[in-house]
């Protein structure tokens, strides 16, 4: 095992302008594994799903080439997410969250993965997340996600998590309310004091920068006209970003800067459909063709 | 002459968090002459000021070999603007603005300027702009800038204005306004349908994009830690780029790519100081040295 995603797994109930779903496989675990799966194919998940979770989403995922030895299945309910994006779809609006089995998560690393070099610890409580850490001391990079509500009601545990991990994934909102600092440069060095080494700042539509103590990075986003649903969005990103990392095997200025990239091409297809529709159709080409792209729209 | 240059020249009496100044050198053509002035030594600017304009200002724009050949004085008061900004220094909040003698600009472009290839029409009244037009129309690059006050009021004369050049200079708020679009991209090829070629984008502390039918080109801002004064930023981003066009000669692919990565490092200068205090003191290795980190930021 190469790269371990941890994090939710989930059904979506959700609608936007371009359409509905109901019980689509969600959660940022299998968004960031789905996305990882095309770059790598020694990954595996930890997670939990209740005894109503259809048998064909662990197919799915087992297509994917992604391993399953640390996801769960219990008795009760999937974590279920319902949510709506209206408009230009810049904000989910939640209309009810049911926790389910997820509400006891309690990640096991099985022993195969323990020694996995990357690991991606998606957004869950904070002290959960210090928990998973403890299990991989050998990784050699860590990755951490997290969301508002953490920042709002648990930020010293948060705060702790993050010391320990090589990278923070956040958006331009968290970002600023974690550290008090409006200027997205100012609060992403105000972070690194923190601990990581690296900042993943995701920009939405504009794009995504990689902040170090002597580095700055930036690529846009992919110019996507065709957004049907921005679920997965940021989990793709950070996907394809350690799972370019993985496949690369070591993290340096370069394989940084192609997986940022790789990053910001999985979540430009993620969003072009409901659940995992597109992803998992991709193609190496089609993703080869956007990184070219992408390398065009930034070189002068 | 190769740039012509129509706009506010005006006295700034403003204060942000890290000082103030009062009645200092400022407007849309002043800051865009100066930052284009770094590129071509072939540009005149074409506004107005009153008696009350200090003769060290024309001395400091001629000091950077600008013509004032169309810059009148006349009885009455200079255009002066006061303002504050605040935490963040991200909108400005003006506390008063006294057109005098701008209030009725009506350019007239000296016949050397006539045949000029390069305009670029700051923020004035949409008909202005026009008039400004019909005298350039031997110009072969129109670049037209604009603000949320024209397209709340004068939305019809200003689209009039923007069928007739070549690009339109726009920051986010802007663009969204003026389509009724929110993602930018799609407003931005909504813009693209009334007229110009070349969609300008400017989005703050994201950066710039270019935006054309057949392609896109994104670049970050410069990550600046010091921000005294953002007043003047999109002008000096603008300057830089139509000066950076007019040297170039031409206008295509690599020119227009190396000329908005010469509008991002000029803001990028302006920025750190008051009025023009940084920008006029600048050298030409400061300006490459910024051009080149600005390239490897974005380089994979």
């Amino acid at each position: 095992m190469k790269l371990v995603i941890v994090g939710s797994v989930a059904l979506d109930t959700l609608a936007t302008p371009a359409g509905a779903v109901k019980r689509a496989l969600g959660g940022a675990a299998t968004h960031a594994a789905v996305a990882a799966s095309f770059f790598t194919d020694k990954l595996g998940i930890v997670g939990v799903v209740g005894d109503d979770f259809p048998a064909a989403f662990p197919k799915l995922l087992r297509s994917r080439k992604i391993d399953l030895g640390g996801l769960s299945q219990v008795t009760g309910k999937t974590f279920h997410w319902k949510g709506r994006y209206e408009g230009d779809m810049a904000v989910a609006k939640t209309l009810h969250t049911e926790l389910g089995v997820f509400a006891g998560f309690d990640p096991v690393l099985p022993a195969a993965y323990r020694s996995a070099p990357f690991v991606f610890c998606g957004n869950i409580v904070p002290e959960i997340q210090s928990k998973v850490l403890d299990q991989a001391s050998r990784s050699s990079f860590k990755v951490l996600d997290t969301m508002n509500l953490w920042i709002a009601t648990k930020k010293k545990a948060l705060l702790n998590a993050i010391k320990r991990v090589d990278a923070v994934v956040l958006n331009d909102q968290e970002i600023r309310q974690l550290t008090g600092v409006h200027s997205l440069i100012l609060a992403a060095k105000a972070l690194l004091k923190a601990g990581p080494r690296f900042v993943l700042l995701k920009r939405g539509e504009h794009g995504a920068s990689l902040i170090s103590k002597n580095e700055y990075f930036h690529l846009p986003a992919f110019p996507t006209e065709k957004v049907r649903d921005p679920t997965g969005a940021g989990d793709s990103f950070a996907g394809g970003l350690i799972g370019s990392l993985t496949a690369a095997g070591r993290v340096d200025k370069g394989t940084l800067r192609r997986a940022m990239a790789s990053g910001i091409v999985m979540s430009s297809f993620q969003v072009e459909d409901f659940s995992l529709w597109r992803t998992v159709k991709l193609k190496r080409p089609e993703i080869e063709n956007r990184l070219k792209r992408l390398r065009a729209m930034t070189s002068f």
